[in-house]
């Protein structure tokens, strides 16, 4: 039987502010990209995050960002290397230790925001994080967008690499998303964002802007955690991938 | 042949800011608090810290911090008991993710500044901070101020406590310290203080400021980090314990 | 014809987070404490919040805090009188930028949370607040607790000061809040806390908790800005005090 | 008679952290550029550093950054202009509040780091802090590189702008400084960096890395403030300025 992760980010609250609907997904994903302090998370809000995920078997990834909490991790900054590779080392670090007590293991490492987009197309930010990962647990997987230059450093580090797609945005010939700048770079109807990643699930491609078939590898499917319509769409995609005889699972679980 | 350790506060610079003579220290103690990013330190900072610490053989610990940077640590902040337990794993595990990498073990816990006052005084505190250690890692030690709260709560949790002596520092009649706002609370001549410190380690007792004799007991002695001073005091120091035929040697170590 | 002060809290999103129904308040209150980036708040949201109440006659006051954006200024911390001068005197600065690009005045300083607290109770912490008010500008008006230290502090400097009542919540026989950890200290019936506001504000007394009656200046009230039922109550509240035949206006104006 | 400013950075320790000799290089400096907090200084530094530039006579300038301590403010961000007009404002409002206390006027704004870079070379990031300037105070002067965007967006708002050149920097053959990461960008020999600026403040012209000659106008140097060499620099500096007999003076100064 075929299978196909969904993933998730959770524990974006950061104090007394309150972001997502994290009981609501925690029930419809089967991966969890906790924040890890950040772009946002806080030791309290990651605590009972990872014991929420926990209780749910949902399986526990880093969402590890640039420091920015202000800007949410989405404003690319000009980092060295060197700094990426050690601050991604510290947030997992942290969101282990919150594992460990809880007695689950951390599944996955996905970076967030502009370090996901740093690290898709420059191979050198890549390699920083995939060797952090590498050092701190050879089993972690590594998520990243399908074609990136991410999963070629996941493997050429012996790493378990996840390729992840998207339901609901718009991809290139060159299987590079169409930026969220451009017009229709997001897919507003529900219908066919589900057709799009079962198209991607089953057959393995998509159908490019300019039209044209893209060959794209789907292990993990995104899905977005703000507003009540998200949580909708997410049950409706939900529903479609079981129903077309795919099973919702975390990679490499039984 | 007895043993005592000497430990000493590092890794305490940030970003572009420097504090502490790092390398000349580590050459004269057996144990580091390395600073977590909380008061001080940031990851690129700690990874260094951690791997020169490594490199000299000097065993590593989480020095745990209050979140204030702009206050070095040293502010006391009404958080809650559960914020302190959260704060202590996250920071213990961002520490671990280092030494891992680096292959070796984060060997001690010890709280900073004004976390170390509250939790030699407040049980509930020192709980907090106790359970967090001892669910992350049973064999990681505890450092606290002699006869403190901190030291309870560890032994309850049974968690190896290292019980923390000042050679520098006014003692009162009930063994805690005189605080730094009273006169004569630091001892600043050299010959003095070593004075003192051998006689706690040798004999477990120490003069109070009204006279009279305290007993207490001195597992580790702590160095201070700042000037020329600092480093000159710390020779002087290890020098007058080995002469007294006293190994330096981190707790535990071989 | 009497008049009196309606005071909220705005500008307390941060970043991505939301946070409280601005525009709704807006249209109720007559004075604004807007958030100035310590303990929520950011340049952009502050440019914003200043832009909004201005456009609705409201007048602006800084919501002045302790640095402390994890606990949203909530938690007490040890800082020292020369800390809360300084860092007063930056947020009121900062928001002063925004109100003259904006074209209008800020019109008092009112501080926040554990601030607010501390600085009620404790006379040099009002002094540091106080003066560094009237350095800034003579003309501003000091918000604070009705019989608190910062309202003495602000007058001994020739502040004009306004003394601040709740409407919801219970006071003691000495006109301090029964603090929230006390049961029964928040008032949940509307129509009581109705009742209570306008026996504040038209007779200047308020029944104590353990019976008895309280002398207490009301010039303004406090309302709070999260929830929807915190909306309905603002509105609730304004009627009645408009139906008592009072004139809903903040401190000087026209 | 003909004048030159000179012009250094100050008030960039933060909390316990110490950097720069600002007393020293107090008395050198005609124009202080004082760090408002984003990059570094904290309300206390920056209160005691306006003080100290006040009782010497040094201009008051603010020294506006992106939001980023552990970065030093040298790591460029993804900002929008939006976020740097308002943040400038956030910045330059704060300064005021300690200029003002202390009966001094802030005289300029020149932006640091990352920010310097941005808006020398963008047009659009120019815009948005010179209009943020303007709005705020016309007639303060705008700090930036001789022959930058930054001065274009000055003078079309009608700003004074204050035109800087580098003493001990190579410029190309366009008038762009040559970055730092290539060989021979900063001049390490000082009677090389002060011909060099003797030439730009005397005759507006410079020769180019390759060769040829540079016209530029040099209305205000820039000295660095870190290490005992700066300050020897800084003084040998000045002294040859007022020997070729030029006044060391801030702009608009009596």
């Amino acid at each position: 039987m075929k299978r196909i992760d969904l993933n998730c980010d959770l524990g974006e609250s950061f104090g007394a502010w309150r972001m997502g609907d994290d009981p609501e997904l925690l029930a419809l994903v089967s991966s969890a990209n906790i924040a890890c302090g950040f772009h946002a998370g806080d030791p309290t809000i990651m605590q009972r995050t990872v014991a929420e995920a926990a209780a749910r078997g949902v399986a526990i990834g880093a969402h590890v960002s640039l420091p920015d909490l202000q800007g949410f991790g989405r404003r690319e900054m000009a980092v060295t290397p060197a700094e990426v590779h050690a601050m991604t080392r510290y947030q997992l670090g942290a969101l282990y230790a919150f594992a460990r007590a809880a007695g689950v293991a951390v599944a996955h490492v996905k970076p967030h925001g502009a370090l996901y987009n740093m690290a898709a197309r420059d191979r050198v930010m890549a390699d920083a994080i995939a060797t952090a990962v590498r050092t701190f647990d050879p089993t972690l997987r590594l998520f990243g967008l399908a074609g990136s230059a991410l999963l070629d450093a996941g493997r050429t580090v012996q790493l378990d690499v996840v390729s992840e797609a998207f339901a609901d945005r718009r991809y290139r010939a060159d299987g590079s998303l169409l930026p969220r700048s451009e017009p229709g770079a997001v897919i507003a109807d529900d219908a066919e964002a589900t057709a799009q990643a079962l198209g991607m699930v089953t057959a393995g491609q998509v159908t490019a802007v300019g039209g044209g078939v893209v060959q794209l590898q789907a292990d993990t499917l995104c899905l977005h955690g703000d507003g009540a319509h998200a949580v909708a769409f997410a049950r409706a995609l939900r529903d479609a991938l079981t129903q077309a005889g795919l099973r919702i699972a975390a990679p490499g679980a039984a």
